[in-house]
């Protein structure tokens, strides 16, 4: 079945329903963003009022255009939706994403409405992402139909599966702006009537393009279904799922958002357990999970070392450590014997690294990439979680060795958070992670992500 | 007791053993910190070259000094620390604080040595604040010991005990540059040979600048005395601690790093609770909470409401607030019939309110003005957490109706996030908080925040 979702997520032609004129709507915007992310394929707008758009030339109806297209994208208001459907179908269209709420999720009528788009699909063997969904990104076909204004986006290797459809409007825009890591496909299902997480899941599992799958979910059309892929799909890469309705209130408002039932949450969580997904306890995660993928490789082990600028933060990163189940890393003691030459004699050596010593002595620079260098080449140590130090006293590129070092020892992972000041904090996070290195806002983040890192691994490994 | 502490945060002059001619050397750089804070008291710096630093006269040796000081900061290492300090016992000099480390946290000849500054303090009736810290910061004195390079401080309500002498340093500068809260007061007590968290504790409870104790410990020299003080001063200012080795191997570090015996923690946890002590599981929160505390008076209430633009959004805040212990607010009817005159037909009013479609109709600066005051109206809502737009569409400045709200409806708290791009949600955020309106980075923060400032808020009321 997957196969159809190649319509969606690589069509060579494109219908645009409810295509605008005016700046700020919805039916011109998608216009634009198929522009900005340079799709190569034909672009059809329709509108009754024809003429042209932003150079394209625009149909009056669908019976106009020369062509069966791929895919039609819906940017009209419900009850104006089975209408053109129909054409649609008539014409032989493979796909179509239904962007307007006023569906199931409002009410009976809503309802109907959508039983009566899914009856007219499934006559034409036509697929429905939706309806009550921005709809999709999809970087390797250049390829987006979402209708917020977010420019060329960026490339990488984590695709996402959302209930919501703004998953690929806001949240792709904070993902544009304020991150520096890169996504493959992105689908927000919206009400789910055809397509479902299962099948899209299944998609992404034999895409090249995607390295991991993060998952935003409210409710599960066939949850069994959906387990029995996921079960696969996580022996070849992580699955990592963040599900909205856990409690009273967030489950009563899942069903007036998308019409989700959210479940038994304690059964959910060991069901996703068995079938080797991991589920994240913050929304917030969904990005930064993402960006800890995207830059490394998944954590080899659970024994961890950091360094700290402070003692009070290394009191705090090895309570988080410890109580995320990780393991502070026993130095060997070839490590210890390097670091007490570079340190002073008062100091004690263990893992969290006091730094403060060697930083008196070495500068900063050399500090830090002595010491990390010590820790990469220990055969204790599978994961690093530094905290480096945001000051004027190193500049951003002074961090080179971090990447550099990183890359050498490729086996181990790092994940690196600072203390100190904002400004050179801002610079230097922009110029690690700009070379794969993922910066946190603050340590007591990290092992809590290492772990769910290691689960993916473990799940792979089955 | 605690009247000798005004000769550590209002001392009317201050010796500094150890100065140094040198920039970047720590008796250098705790002079430039004193004057660029306005310190308005005398200063003597000691260093037997003499001379003049930064246009102070320097004195050879304390003999020198024309007039018995009220505090003495120590720049020297741990063994040039008690012949100094038997002088200042011999002139009179009230209180001293002590920077260097190398005292009990690294060995038996560094607890000799605290011992041996214990007895000559004692026996001159000179209080002690460390060793092993970095000392205090005092914004009503317009002065500081710390040596990080951070100019003038900010001056605000919060005060801070820490066990960790970094507070004045790192986490300061982190404050300062990050953040747009003030300090009154903070003190990084090190080993705690002398002055300790309780009597620091009973010191800001009077203290007319300080609004909130704000702590970060690893272990008590008294438990018991310090919680006999939290239960009086919980009555009258929150005091919400987070409390470093809590896990077996978090215990161990905060022993090398402050010689703290961690204690257990499910006792201490429930300790702190009939305290009245607000409890934090998260490092990074003594700066949020701080800001929540500076900007907003304590939530009267735990009946939420919030606001956003996207229904995932929605159902994370829903599940965010439950989880907490916090309540949906029901809304009233007449806050659902004007939220209902400005929003779709087909969208069902209820809390969090969708904006998407109030949005459409009235532009993102009226609609978020307008449901904003229906709820700061409506008499079942007692905290607003709305997720504001942050797009190029909204200025900052045209949220100012929000500071205007929450200043007419005092009565009410308010807790800001944001979704969109990032730029936009720098200078909004920036703007808010300048304006007293606290802004966190993710919705899902502020449930678990409002929740800790209700406990502070049922303590005051027992």
């Amino acid at each position: 079945m997957s196969d159809s979702l190649k319509y969606f997520f690589d069509p060579s032609s494109v219908v645009v329903i409810g295509a605008s004129g005016t700046a700020g709507k919805a039916g011109y915007e998608v216009l634009v963003n198929m522009q900005a992310n340079g799709y190569a394929g034909r672009i059809f707008p329709v509108n009754p009022s024809g003429g042209e758009i932003l150079g394209l030339h625009v149909y009056r109806s669908l019976q106009e255009i020369p062509e069966p297209a791929d895919l039609a994208v819906f940017i009209v208001p419900a009850e104006h939706t089975i209408g053109p459907l129909r054409e649609c179908a008539a014409k032989g269209v493979r796909a179509a994403v239904i962007s307007s709420g006023g569906f199931a999720e409002v009410g009976d009528e809503g309802a109907r409405m959508q039983e009566e788009i899914l009856t007219v699909a499934r006559s034409a063997g036509m697929r429905i992402m939706g309806p009550n969904t921005i709809g999709l990104v999809s970087t390797p076909a250049s390829f987006a139909t979402t209708f917020y204004p977010l420019g060329k986006i960026r490339r990488g290797p984590i695709s996402y599966i959302a209930q919501t459809g703004v998953f690929a409007g806001l949240e792709l825009q904070w993902i544009l702006t304020a991150e520096n890591f890169g996504v493959a496909r992105m689908a927000g299902l919206g009400n789910k009537i055809d397509v479902d997480d299962a099948e899209v899941l299944e998609y992404l599992s034999q895409d090249p393009e995607t390295k991991a799958v993060l998952m935003y979910v409210e409710g599960f059309r066939n949850a069994r279904r959906f387990l029995e892929v996921a079960r696969k799909v996580t022996k070849k890469k992580p699955v990592i799922v963040f599900k909205g309705g856990r409690t009273k209130a967030g489950a009563a408002r899942a069903m007036s958002h998308t019409a989700s039932l959210a479940g038994n949450d304690a059964i959910m969580d060991g069901a996703f357990r068995q079938a080797g997904i991991a589920r994240l306890r913050r929304y917030s995660d969904l990005i930064d999970i993402a960006k800890a993928i995207a830059f490394q490789p998944l954590p080899r082990g659970r024994r961890i070392a950091s360094v700290a600028q402070s003692g009070g933060l290394g009191v705090v990163v090895a309570d988080a450590c410890e109580a995320a189940g990780l393991q502070m890393a026993s130095l060997s003691p070839r490590t210890v014997e390097k670091l007490r030459e570079i340190s002073a004699s008062w100091v004690t050596i263990s893992n969290p690294v006091d730094m403060t010593p060697i930083v008196w002595r070495l500068g900063p620079a050399e500090a830090y990439r002595t010491v990390l260098e010590t820790l990469f080449q220990d055969e204790g140590v599978d994961v690093l979680a530094p905290i480096l130090l945001a000051s004027p006293r190193i500049r951003a590129e002074q961090y080179s060795f971090v990447p550099e070092l990183a890359a050498r020892y490729s086996e181990k992972s790092i994940y690196v958070s600072f203390t100190g000041e904002k400004q050179s904090f801002d610079s230097a996070r922009s110029f690690l992670e700009t070379h794969s290195i993922p910066v946190f806002a603050s340590v007591e983040e990290i092992p809590e992500k290492v772990e769910t890192l290691l689960r993916c691994r473990e799940a792979m490994e089955r």
